[in-house]
């Protein structure tokens, strides 16, 4: 068994984040990739609260749900620092990243997942309201964690590439340079980045699931 | 301006768990009370992402949102640790704590705030499922944090104390000594803390509070 395994699934934005940070780090890790329609029984017992990836698992011990899982990561391996080391702006990172989690992440996902047009409408323009909030924290930094990549930046790795690849599936367009443009130049540093691109799932594949998913033909 | 501020309301358990963090550390601190129907321009300044307290403002820099504010005080004081050294019972704890946010916080107020009785019945049994996943964590420890008080107590404070105050408002007994020994066990231990106690609203305002709260006579 290796020291450090990783149970994810590859279109996940959340195993994403952890694979993000192991890489930053240097860290070895065997992925295993789960089936969420026949879970493996070591990634129930890894995780019998939430039964969900991504898990980490480093000798042997299990680590669960993806900000605590990257919180760990930083707590363990020191190269590539993911938190900045003064108080203020550690918790400042934080405060971002559970914003983006908590009130992006949901307004995005009610935006895309809506049936009907008025509300539609009503969840789009909310989660416009957060990324521009977003936008506005990010300023005109290269990244949110400065010139390196950081907490803010790991956990806003939907915002950077998968929620281009939900538009182009949906046909929709939310997220645009126009509308967003620091936000926008930042997704393309983002993914960019050597470390990035060598671990995002393909676009293509990506697009096919989630038409697949929102229930379009692929 | 006091060096530590804490901007909360004193029937909140949000601000309660600043309070406690605080005081566990020995920081002395300017309590100032907000008026939820007339918030003051500077807790509207400091927190203007949710606009909501508690609000920590050390040395003219605030923090927001009670576990990342109670991340920052245990990263900035050193006595009494909130969270436990060793990684992956950092992880651990953080786990729980956002578990009983996320989960069993959520949970009790769907079941204390249901009009219908099918989804309070549901409801009700939902979240006593999660309060006893959360007792089988604590198993025979007297603290989640062991010894002593730490991270997941605080962040329990509202099932230490609060959901006692709610049940005698509404009078309903969902979280009781029988059904769960242990996790009553520690609610006991929690409020009878020097430190908890001295900090804690005055239970009889609190009872006419959320009986106020739940559309009830005081």
């Amino acid at each position: 068994m290796a020291e450090v395994q990783l149970f994810g699934l590859w279109g996940s934005f959340f195993s994403h984040r952890i694979e993000i940070a192991l890489k930053l780090k240097g860290v070895e890790y065997e992925f295993i990739e789960e089936d969420l329609s026949n879970k493996s029984p070591l990634l129930l017992q890894y995780n019998s609260i939430h039964k969900k990836v991504p898990v980490l698992v480093h000798k042997g011990n299990p680590i669960a749900e993806s900000r605590v899982i990257l919180e760990y990561i930083d707590d363990t391996w020191k190269g590539h620092p993911i938190l900045p080391e003064n108080p203020h702006e550690r918790a400042n990172a934080r405060f971002w990243a559970q914003f983006i989690d908590e009130k992006c992440r949901v307004a995005l996902r009610n935006a895309y997942g809506c049936q009907e047009k008025e509300r539609e409408e009503e969840a789009t323009r909310e989660a416009c309201e957060l990324l521009k909030t977003l936008e506005n924290e990010l300023k005109d930094r290269r990244f949110f964690g400065g010139d390196r990549i950081g907490l803010v930046d790991i956990v806003a790795n939907f915002i950077g590439f998968w929620l281009g690849a939900i538009q182009e599936a949906l046909e929709v367009k939310l997220f645009t340079e126009e509308r967003f443009p620091k936000l926008y130049r930042w997704s393309e540093e983002f993914v960019n980045c050597s470390i990035i691109r060598e671990s995002l799932p393909p676009r293509d594949k990506l697009i096919s699931f989630m038409r697949r998913r929102y229930g379009l033909s692929s």
